[in-house]
């Protein structure tokens, strides 16, 4: 009877752990599109603070119209700074985001749709988030536009 | 006396732990780099298998040409499989290779340039890298055109 006691406070535990993780694990990932939500609900505004702010000092960035990966928050917040308030979009849509997560690195993805009047726009999202210091960062963005029109189709 | 050699053997063996972190951390950053190139070295004569081969089951992919994110190993063999052994190209360049790494997971960053006869291509590559079963494996896939020209210019 013992044993049987044993074992079941032993399974007791195990599924506890078990439910725990599973727990920690979606609440990561609310956080996360949390975070990444608000960010964006500022960005549509032409506000780019709430992006830096949880931008990493060692965030990696690319998009459509950089020559290059950027390094670091003083490049990324050049970049952003330099066309704050230029832009404005009237909604978003998060399409399917997905957030594939580590123990303290955690990557979301989604399919990004803007509007602003009569124009759409669709873009390929990829955020990578670290946790620093007991905060979400992150640590690299790519932005991408999806199935662009070519002027010409590299084959 | 004592306290002086107690506090010296402690310094070492922070030091050597601190050395051996550095070491593990260059360590997994090159295994990375090496798996990438590998699998480059076989996708560049339209082979496509390298990659699928150290791709996760729960891959995630973005490239240019899907109308949204694709999700798991199945899907992507799918795309994959349908080009191989269609496309080739002389030779590529990782330019300035970028590993950012966590416990188990590691973003790898470069901007891929690839040769075929006169056409150069330029592309931004994201691959993240998660250790499953000790093994590295390919979580995340973003390809993106470096720059792309496009026919009609989204605001």
């Amino acid at each position: 009877m013992w044993l049987s006691l044993k074992l079941a406070l032993l399974c007791v535990a195990v599924v506890s752990v078990a439910m725990a993780e599973t727990k920690d694990d979606a609440g990561a990932a609310e956080e996360i599109l949390a975070l990444e939500k608000a960010a964006m609900e500022r960005w549509v505004t032409g506000d780019v603070e709430g992006y830096l702010k949880i931008s990493s000092d060692n965030v990696t960035y690319f998009d459509p119209f950089t020559a290059g990966r950027l390094n670091g928050l003083p490049e990324l917040s050049k970049l952003y700074r330099g066309f704050a308030g230029g832009f404005h979009f009237d909604r978003f849509e998060f399409v399917d985001p997905k957030v594939q997560l580590s123990d303290n690195m955690a990557v979301l993805t989604y399919n990004l749709v803007t509007y602003a009047g009569a124009k759409t726009e669709r873009w390929n999202a990829t955020m990578v988030y670290q946790k620093e210091k007991g905060s979400w960062k992150i640590i690299h963005t790519h932005m991408s536009i999806t199935q662009p029109k070519l002027a010409e189709r590299a084959e």
